[in-house]
């Protein structure tokens, strides 16, 4: 069993892969942590009380972050044409859900789980990274005692979603993430080089939401304003699943193909958010921002076609099976 | 005939780029503008002399730029280790040459030399582009007079060879790029994407040399330091003809592929001279550095050993006919 906090930004498809997290039966997902990012931090942590409320997840909610690791960075840019005004597609959801949350603030939360299981955690992190680097900022030593980060973010090979050069989750706090690339522990990034391959049409997902279950009807209703965002705005018949994509990673990671080498964000100018990759088998440099950074993982391409049948598995088969 | 002012900085793979543009039958060279970069400017504007002598090349030389076009830019990476501390590889060149100098300043020599041939003048700019920058700071409309706008320069899909994001011309002056691509005329890039597949081995350039000719032999002779930095220091048995490729491109269009899309250079921070293209055909971004700017022509692939044998034909057969 894979032992996994999900640090989240619910967020249309962050939805999908809850519930992907939930189900499929080699993961225990033993706490959520809320961020701000798609919409403000009061609804993603909305967003995930109602979601747990939805579909009994039991898993501990603890508030995250609302603003970036810099506090003089500016937040511009909200995701909410991609998501809807509530995050979750518009789909009228109440203002307040009557949902236990934890006390602690995220990192906390994150810190004191991982010295509870030491060595046994993954960090599955899919909106911005900020909690993640306060952790890190709280208590760097704890860093040691994580199993893996799963990362969904950064556009290596490709181009960004927010600008030519950047991808969402890191342009949101590119601060952040440097810290989380920089940091001796071990990082692997699921970014747009392989979630902008991994595309869930809508019959695929109407097919699953005919196994008549109220949870995936609920992912399908809720899922359709970021499908016509697909359709209209970035020219995809279907949405991209980046988040499941990520937690597709943990349990099937002989799906993707990996490079190694260190990894740095551009923070500030035109490329802000922007991630680079100095891969262990490309030239060597020296006196550049890469020298001497530990050695990340990069998605570079993946089965795209067995991504989507590992999700279906786990959000219809092992449902009806029993799971 | 295609007119070219080729701006160079004399270097290696540039001496072989200015035999081809000499020789190839369909190339007027009206002109040879020098820039500091690969080594110091009195060393590049040295061997341009010599290579003129050496090879007979009646086309005038202007002396260019000898700093970057911010003068507060700190210059501190030199080429010597790939060019030879003299530039051509050292093999024992004379401190001066005896050979005629425009006496203008290169950006003024580019500028006069395009009115006079409006409409009808190809420049390819092999180094730092920082006399082009100059040229269209002094006389913004010229640039309108110019019929193309051909640079090595650039990694877009790839990384760089100076730091894992930038490639060394573009890294040289950043700014000075950055003005290029951001005017409106017609640029093709030839970059690193395209460069780093073709490459002339040791070989190859011993058969063509064994012709006998002298000029070849030259070539050849001075070719060999930099065939061994590439073996010793990039693991590639054989030089990337980076300056030829881009010269192949003027008569061999049909050999690239191409992208078109405005394309920025970053200037500062960890990404220093990167250079990112935002596709036309890709998605649609709104409040970036690249709103608004020109479309511009980037090479993404080539069919390399067309190239090659172009070039080889250019040097050996062209000659060996009286050409």
């Amino acid at each position: 069993m894979h032992k996994v906090i999900f640090d989240t930004d619910p967020g249309v498809d962050d939805a999908m892969a809850l519930l992907f997290l939930h189900r499929h039966p080699e993961v225990d997902l033993i706490g959520v942590t809320t961020v701000f990012g798609n919409v403000s931090l009061d609804l993603t942590t909305r967003n995930a009380q109602f979601l747990h409320q939805e579909w009994g997840i039991s898993a501990p909610i603890a508030r995250g972050a609302d603003r970036t690791i810099d506090p003089l960075r500016s937040d511009d840019r909200a995701a909410s044409v991609v998501h809807g005004l509530d995050g979750l597609g518009n789909i009228g959801l109440p203002d307040t859900i009557d949902w236990p949350l934890d006390p602690r603030p995220a990192y906390q939360f994150i810190i004191d789980t991982v010295r509870d299981n030491p060595g046994e955690v993954t960090l599955i992190a899919v909106g911005r990274m900020t909690n993640l680097a306060l952790a890190l900022q709280a208590d760097p030593d704890f860093a040691g005692l994580v199993k893996e980060v799963i990362v969904m973010g950064g556009a290596f090979d490709v181009n960004g979603n927010v600008t030519p050069a950047a991808e969402a989750n890191i342009h949101g706090d590119p601060e952040a993430a440097d810290i989380i690339f920089t940091t001796p522990w071990k990082v692997t990034i699921v970014g747009l080089d392989v979630t902008l391959k991994t595309i869930m049409t809508g019959e695929y997902l109407a097919d699953m939401a005919k196994s008549g279950e109220k949870a995936v009807q609920l992912l399908s209703d809720l899922s359709q304003y970021y499908i016509e965002f697909y359709k209209s705005r970035v020219g995809i018949a279907g949405m991209a699943v980046h988040d499941s994509t990520a937690c597709v990673y943990l349990v099937r990671p002989d799906l993707f193909i990996l490079r190694s080498g260190a990894v740095r964000v551009v923070c500030g100018g035109i490329a802000d958010g922007e991630t680079i990759q100095a891969p262990d088998s490309g030239r060597k440099f020296v006196g550049t921002a890469w020298d001497g950074q530990p050695s990340q993982w990069v998605c570079t391409d993946v089965r795209s076609g067995e991504v989507l049948e590992v999700i279906r598995t786990a959000l219809v088969e092992s449902r009806a099976s029993g799971a």
